[in-house]
């Protein structure tokens, strides 16, 4: 712990001078871990941590000799394209790492000319998917979201029995997730359209986003042995940002009974970087459930889940359309929430998981499902902000929206905010909707 | 297709004798491929193809250079531990390759002395999943287990209105997939007792399998662009037998609105064997739909896809229990169908699954769903065949089933038979439930 004080330091000051501004995302508290290239360059993607407009590239600062023992470890196994070994070493590595980074880019460390080397401009870089995913699964942890969506295709039945017991989720497709940036054309599928009894095929006319918060998988566990609940987080990474993309239309026609399918996919975007628990660890805030729902089963329940508590990671959505790039205008926001109104702790999504005996690996991804708040202007999509396209959202500039429209960016943004310490930021979740293929 | 007939012909023979019995799963006319190593050796997996009661080992056999031009090549991408680079290489690749080992293989072939150093006994070997699967996609692509499985799930409801338009399918847990010979502890997970309130925690009391073919991926298709139906073959590598281990109690309480998920999760066991699209081509059969049901709507229809037809291969689930072991009686044979009752053909799967832009890749693996005949007695589960548990199914020496008891072995198989050719066999597909951990 003395480590992990050290690092959250709200007096130190990085020799990087964009990280001591209080508006970037990346202070010397933060460093998030990514993958990146020089953008235009034919050169191999490797690790790299986010310090104020900055990258610095652990490849080269490996190279350069700036780490030692068990850090040097870590930073060797972000030399490669993903961070998939660095997560397999589990939190004494990643911490270890984490106070080498906090020291060498501190003001005054005798790193700073050798370091000053391996830093790459933030303008100037591409990224790609920070790991390689195995498996990606989707939760369902926001109960608002859960509520409001179950109203909409489920009128008669919206929650259903057994949402307050079991951390809902399903698989989601691995290899359509991509990197902020990716764009996409609309999606084709089947659809019914009201009233008709037969389904018509054609692009999406319900095309939505979801804000979501990604759980990478450090330590994966072996197949047929489960992950306690209070041991969970220790085979968490880190968090990002994510985008569920939705085709609401054909998720309606699909749907039953199996689950969501190609409605969702087609496309899942990710933000380059991965906040750590760590980064986290000041913004752990109270969990509780409703008066009146029920306790948890015992996997799922223990003085320790309630003690450590939710992460208050501030959420917000906002939409660029192709007219706002036009004008320059800046995209509007369309809503704001906090993953601490999730109904499951990250903890027990993760003991859930592997409760049957089901394996997670390094650099699996878990969903938290659509973060929606208490109110309705805190909802993660647009089918819930729009009610289910009978109310337009307002964009300004006299635009509005039901569903998504071809050119239209998301950009999802997540960051925590604390008196008495840094602002960590997420940077940005950005996705692309193409015309029809 | 003069290749093509040249390794149906049903006249050749091998210089390895146990693929000339007509009972053998393995003559020279089916070629599957798989990844192997000598069992109890520290050697590395690699390629190899079945033939009789041997593996030709693709690596030794390259080594020894039997093979020139574009086999060559072919076999050089099975050297290493799986077979994705040949699965990428595409259908031209692959009959080059089939074409090479029937000659080789061939009696009177001049590379008998060199190819006899490469062959393995399949006796001492051991196999891995014969690919790197990125993504596993289950359909459910019988309607009579849709409709006797709805039954008991939905009993107002059994066969939603999508079933005959949508090629009902779902994402599957890759990291739990095994080969044959798999064994896993009983799944622990939360269930609601009949007309209880709140669920319980504890062992799956009603643990069965399902009998399904895995298809394997060979060629993949970029993000955002759709494979055509009558390119969809192209893309499949070929076929082997899949269990999908299924949690009936687990998946009653938890699948809904999301689909099935720890019910799941927990193993899929996959044959060592993958029979190509070449060896199956004598046993396409008539694909048709039952009179009065809705023609497919156009991404799903075309004249070749009728015309190549479904797939004729049977399907048997054999059940070994421990007392079968210790009394070395054998197993019994579950049930017995076939692939042609299939709702949907493969190629229809592949196109259904892309249509929206979702990108596949070599080596992922899409499940038929459940395979049950038309009869109750050709169902493809415990769940139908004890219709839910209320009617044992009678093992013999005394021994009945509901649902899969510790220490049972699930043994599927399947082969293609008709008059004029050889016996095609896919060997077996074997996985065994531990006790609970």
């Amino acid at each position: 712990m003395r480590a992990l004080n050290e690092t959250h330091d709200r007096g130190l000051r990085s020799w990087v001078d964009s990280a001591n501004s209080g508006a970037t995302d990346f202070p010397l508290q933060n460093l998030p871990f990514g993958v990146f290239r020089r953008e235009g360059r034919n050169e191999p993607f490797r690790g790299g941590v986010a310090i104020g407009d900055q990258i610095l590239d652990l490849a080269a600062a490996h190279k350069a000799g700036v780490f030692a023992g068990e850090a040097a470890h870590g930073a060797l196994a972000c030399t490669g394209p993903t961070l998939n070994g660095f997560m397999a070493m589990g939190p004494a590595a990643w911490a270890a790492l984490r106070l080498a980074l906090s020291r060498a880019l501190r003001e005054g460390s005798p790193m700073q000319p050798k370091l000053t080397a391996c830093l790459v401009p933030q303008a100037q870089a591409e990224h790609a998917v920070p790991a390689a995913i195995g498996d990606y699964t989707d939760f369902y942890a926001s109960l608002h979201h859960a509520t409001t969506v179950g109203r909409l295709f489920r009128p008669d039945n919206p929650l259903l029995p057994n949402y307050k017991w079991v951390p809902i989720g399903y698989h989601g497709r691995a290899s359509s997730i991509g990197v902020s940036g990716q764009s996409f054309p609309r999606p084709a599928g089947q659809t019914l359209p009201r009233d008709a009894q037969t389904p018509v095929f054609g692009p999406s006319r319900r095309l939505d986003y979801e804000l979501e918060v990604g759980i990478f998988v450090g330590v994966g566990n072996e197949l047929g042995e489960r992950v306690p609940l209070d041991a969970a987080e220790a085979h968490v990474f880190g968090l990002g940002l994510l985008n569920d993309w939705s085709a609401r239309d054909i998720q309606g026609w699909e749907y039953q009974p199996l689950g969501p399918f190609l409605a969702k996919n087609f496309a899942t975007t990710v933000s380059p970087w991965i906040v750590t628990l760590e980064a986290l660890a000041p913004f752990r805030t109270e969990w509780t459930r409703p008066a009146g729902d029920p306790q948890p089963l015992p996997y799922l329940e223990s003085a320790e889940n309630r003690a450590r508590g939710a992460f208050d990671v501030q959420l917000e959505a906002w939409l660029e359309s192709a007219q706002m790039r036009a004008a320059r205008s800046g995209p509007a926001r369309l809503s704001r929430t906090s993953l601490r109104h999730a109904y499951w702790t990250v903890a027990q999504l993760v003991a859930h998981h592997t409760v049957n005996g089901c394996n997670l690996q390094p650099g699996d991804l878990l969903g938290t499902g659509t973060q929606s708040g208490p109110t309705p202007e805190e909802a993660g999509s647009l089918l819930e902000l729009s009610d289910a396209g009978k109310r337009p959202v307002e964009l300004g500039g006299g635009e509005s929206r039901t569903f998504l429209q071809d050119g239209d960016a998301v950009i999802l943004r997540g960051f925590c905010e604390k008196a008495g310490y840094a602002r960590i930021g997420f940077g940005e979740c950005r996705g692309t909707v193409r015309p029809a293929a």
